[in-house]
């Protein structure tokens, strides 16, 4: 595959570690442009540093979706701390780097501390924004053989809001939704929000669709 | 699983052929649905042949996946009409349900000819329009690992437009855009227009955004 980076072995080793759909090659590099656009913004970051960790962020998604148990974030950011030693960038460069990756996810406690680690969340997070966050969402759920949506006790269909399973419209309202108040920079917010109607629509006639396909009323 | 239908044993049966996350239980269910909607609009259609005709359809999916060159509404049409013979079903009712199942298929130049027939054919058409046929689309690529976009030989994003692989932007512009033309039934056809706009709205919107991520201008 082409290299398009100024950083030829890095980038041709995250492109051996992808695997799914939904974290593919090009979330890789959106969430590179969008850093790349974030910093420009921002002012002050470095931006080798800031290229790697986008580049490397999601490099352990493959031992994720193996054990359920490894948050690939953590393992994600040793495995790019090892590669990175191992290929000759220094102790302080390679620790900086694992501490973007390990702050990126959603789902933690853990919040990036660097501008750089601050950059590479809101650029991960404008991935899950929009039209592509629906898509990247529902190429995921395939993957992980999860439904579109699930019903309620009494039989209706479920608008996600506090479901107990794990459908798209369970992690609509879980995830997504709520995902534009989250950022961390002006400029990812600034993205973030032009995308809010297009995931909100397309989750509102879904939703309408598939009630009025069982017969029921939609409000 | 809990039976819904009149028909347990062909419904369990139907159960037991799903696998995929598109093409699961609640995709025939729906179908159902929009069959007898469809059915009482249009009236005169023979309830039993089209309630079995909706729950077997797609019971074949299964072989397909394993051998793309199996037509699954080809291979679908004569495991149905099999299960149904063995089933003590007359070979009058199994050979008219054979043939709904055998002309439902978007990709076919055998077109349906009975009034079940069309009318299995615009339900299942209905499940690739709007939201709900967007979400069924991506949960496809995902599973068949094929990239919600490629990139034209100058390296732009394309539009899907007389796209030579297979990405979700090139299944939108050679099926989902448009399917709405091709409906048998008046009812069908109401219940399919009201949808289009939730499906371009979506696909207008990723092309928007994936345009503006990689830098370019979005007309």
């Amino acid at each position: 595959m082409k290299l398009r980076t100024n950083f030829p072995e890095a980038e041709a080793y995250m492109q051996s570690c992808m695997i799914d759909s939904a974290h593919d090659t090009e979330h890789v590099y959106r969430v590179l442009n969008y850093a790349l656009d974030i910093a420009k913004h921002e002012g002050g970051a470095d931006i080798e540093r800031l290229t790697i960790a986008c580049l490397l962020h999601d490099i352990s998604r493959t031992e994720q979706f193996a054990d359920p148990n490894i948050d690939h974030a953590v393992h994600g950011s040793l495995k790019a701390h090892g590669w990175l030693v191992e290929n000759g960038y220094s102790s302080e460069f390679a620790g900086a780097v694992r501490d973007c990756i390990e702050t990126h996810r959603f789902r933690s406690d853990n919040p990036p501390r660097s501008l750089e680690a601050k950059i590479l969340f809101d650029a991960d997070k404008l991935d899950v924004c929009g039209a592509v966050g629906i898509a990247r969402t529902l190429l995921y759920k395939s993957h992980v053989v999860e439904p579109l949506y699930s019903f309620t006790e009494s039989g209706k269909i479920s608008d996600g809001t506090n479901e107990a399973g794990k459908s798209f419209m369970q992690e609509y309202k879980f995830k997504l939704e709520g995902i534009y108040d989250k950022f961390y920079t002006a400029r990812g917010f600034e993205l973030a929000v032009k995308r809010k109607s297009a995931a909100k629509d397309f989750y509102d006639s879904l939703l309408a669709e598939v009630r009025e396909c069982y017969g029921e009323v939609t409000q």
